[in-house]
């Protein structure tokens, strides 16, 4: 971490020069500063950042970037980004201390960085989006009233839109339409941040997972990358639509269909 | 108020300078003439004030900008607003008629105006808004239906962007997510300026909310900034919406959750 | 006619010069030719004009400028617009016949032209939209249901939303906050020209109405000029969407309530 | 084939030129290249193409160009394209194999190329797009309760919007109101090329048809060209989405309604 290309000026103490603020700043559109201002404002305008709720973080190598707590998601700017180094993270003798490289001067960090990063560390992932959309907030409301005990999951399956995920960690390839996808369910707690042990605990419980619902809250959604993390997050957040739907009309979310045989095949 | 700033041309008589079109005009996007129309555009597109329904107003220090009465609310300008003291309207005697610094010239003032001068006067708010939303007015519908006698309330709990709210009136920090949400309901009048007397009788008899429903109308939101009334109208127009949708699937507003202990604290 | 300004090259017989585009050219974003292209890609994004539904004219004293059929509307531009003159068509011996003052080349006029011109000689609009919104056709489908006979009434009363509309027909002020709405409803037929008889006999019932519900195909609305039909046209839409989600919960359209008397008037 | 303008470096194999970058590269707006990522980025915003579904391809000539698979729809690039030569194809000794013309450097050709295809070759189409509606999936589901076996339809008549359709395949004209506009619906199979056989057999059983059905997936929609493919997908979305509003508020799709008279014809 001595090298790290980020660290300009060289400090004695082990937290990094106060204001690197050179990690947030660059032309390219794809920049993690750049992108997640992007994509928040596109996810303000699907409803699911409303009233700075939800957020976005983006991992790049050992740096990883932040959205701050607090802030309008459709107007934010790069200038407003937190960025902090995993490696160092992982120095850290207190588990809760987060050591950020670069802080926004008016902001304070998000409640959800300890579940991004649970992400980033427990999974590899690129990227990791939270939102409070209404369909997962629905779909858990919706499965709460079914009585199956509190370790609930979603399931659907027999959907097109289920080629959208990843068949899991380290497996390669995506569902197919016949897969069910499951998504585990884990309760809300009264400060954001306790929720982390037990998103570490689905993604233990669900290793092939790309998501975990939290009840009366949202959703976490991660991928590899920000394509796959967005493009993943999509998919969930239509297939929740779709599922809340299903339910007004009385149609099950999980169905016995027998598979078409192609003729030609 | 003799040295007030905005005063170019001094006057002998209590009424200001017929046209102080400098109030109106600034190059920062966030001053208050400039904001309130990019506002407005943005409340447009989410339907809170469609076909001229609904306003904002902002206050900064002693002066109160107000959009005007029957505008099309994705076209406003900044020459559109309307400029008054609040000081010097503390010092009319006649408390219906408004003492404006800069009026537009193609406009009557809003029918608002006195509702949102209560938000600034009794709790020093610095913007507010009222929206004619779908999910406000359906609320209130569905609260009449049951038949709990005039003084009704919109109560919800359990459920994270209860969070957006701050906890009350000179009060710090928000709500928490065990927390319930009550916003009062008054009833509608036929003249919007005689609901001021039932929205001040609301934030009298609830002191800490920051948000009064008005019957078959829409919701006056208030906050002590743009920033803090924009996020919590937003943050209530998701809860209306989601509660208008729990309806639906006859999932109820109130529920008793057991709070979920974190092993680690 | 004979020195109306628009007829650049005077002719010897009745129809006017073929090709009149400077009708249809001007740098004012107000003038008719620019602004039925930019409503109707803001009408496009409301769901109004789908798939070339629906469209719009607006008539400044004698000419009339109307959207071609069949064009996508959020892609329409000033030279699509057709121009035709309220005097030459008056004079016309041919009901049916329309004579153009201005034509596109590349499309059919549209076949509203006889409903629009309807609302603007018996009423003398200056701006008539026509929507296919999924709102004012689901009223007119939950209407037949309920089998009131053919002459069909939308009626809702005691939203704050009806004081967006005018009080009637050369009648100064606007609907109340008690009053009653009331928009007429005409059945479909097969050709929409033939739509234009039962049109103008809903306007001979219902004098003071500024819109028409056409059963299983949409609204026609209009106004005195171009702001209050789309300002009508809105809260119109608004009032349709909320009379489903109305029925959906069920919610009446029409109540009894006994108006608030505010204590200090 | 030989003298095929899009050959720019002939080669002596069947095989043409590994990169021709020439065929995408246009300031032409209308060019297929530029104007199917400007279609795909508007059907993003109509949850058309939500989390890299769905998608769209165009025919000019004998030439096809497609978007890619697994592409960001509302970031497509004219480069992200390929495109490939009917003639070509038809020359192929492998039906399955696809000879590109043009291939992008970073993508993987889109499953649906051979059901785009088929509206090519079978229909003449000159463009044909792909959607994951929820409001097409919705329609498919509801229908898949109605136990009338596997070979579908949906069907719905009196309704204007059902004029956005062209009368059949080498029939001049539209539907008009009464008619009954039938859409076959086809079962899903695991893998998307696969429903080529399907959909084309569903192409010969209703050979007027110019869309169908793919349950618990979406829909394909076609038309002669680019205007006519677009718009009656966009008709097509709008009366599924109200077929689900009615099936909601328990309205019949199909009605028996007496044609209106007009008095005057």
């Amino acid at each position: 971490m001595a090298d790290a290309k980020w660290l300009r000026s060289k400090k004695d103490d082990e937290q990094p020069a106060a204001n690197n603020d050179h990690l947030v700043q660059s032309d390219d559109p794809n920049h993690p500063a750049n992108l997640i201002p992007s994509l928040c404002a596109k996810f303000w305008t699907l409803g699911w950042v409303t009233g700075t709720g939800g957020g976005a973080s983006i991992r790049e190598d050992d740096l990883v970037y932040i959205a701050p707590s607090g802030v309008q998601k459709e107007l934010m700017k790069p200038s407003d980004i937190y960025v902090l180094s995993l490696a160092a993270q992982a120095q850290s003798l207190d588990r809760r201390k987060r050591v950020y490289l670069r802080s926004p001067p008016n902001y304070k960090p998000s409640q959800c960085t300890p579940l991004f990063l649970a992400a980033f560390t427990k999974r590899r992932a690129g990227c990791c989006i939270h939102t409070h959309s209404h369909w997962a907030v629905l779909v858990t409301l919706i499965l709460e009233t079914q009585g199956l005990g509190k370790n609930r999951e979603f399931r659907i399956n027999n959907i097109e839109q289920i080629k959208g995920f990843g068949r899991g960690f380290k497996k390669s390839g995506n569902l197919g339409y016949h897969d069910t996808l499951v998504i585990p369910v884990i309760e809300n707690t009264a400060h954001e941040e306790d929720l982390t042990e037990f998103l570490e605990e689905a993604m233990d419980s669900y290793p092939d997972t790309y998501a975990v619902l939290v009840r009366r809250h949202g959703v976490y959604v991660w991928g590899d990358n920000v394509h796959k993390a967005k493009t993943q997050c999509e998919s969930l957040d239509y297939l929740f639509q779709l599922a809340v739907e299903m339910k007004q009309l009385n149609l099950p979310w999980i169905t016995d269909i027998e598979p078409v045989v192609p003729r030609r095949s």
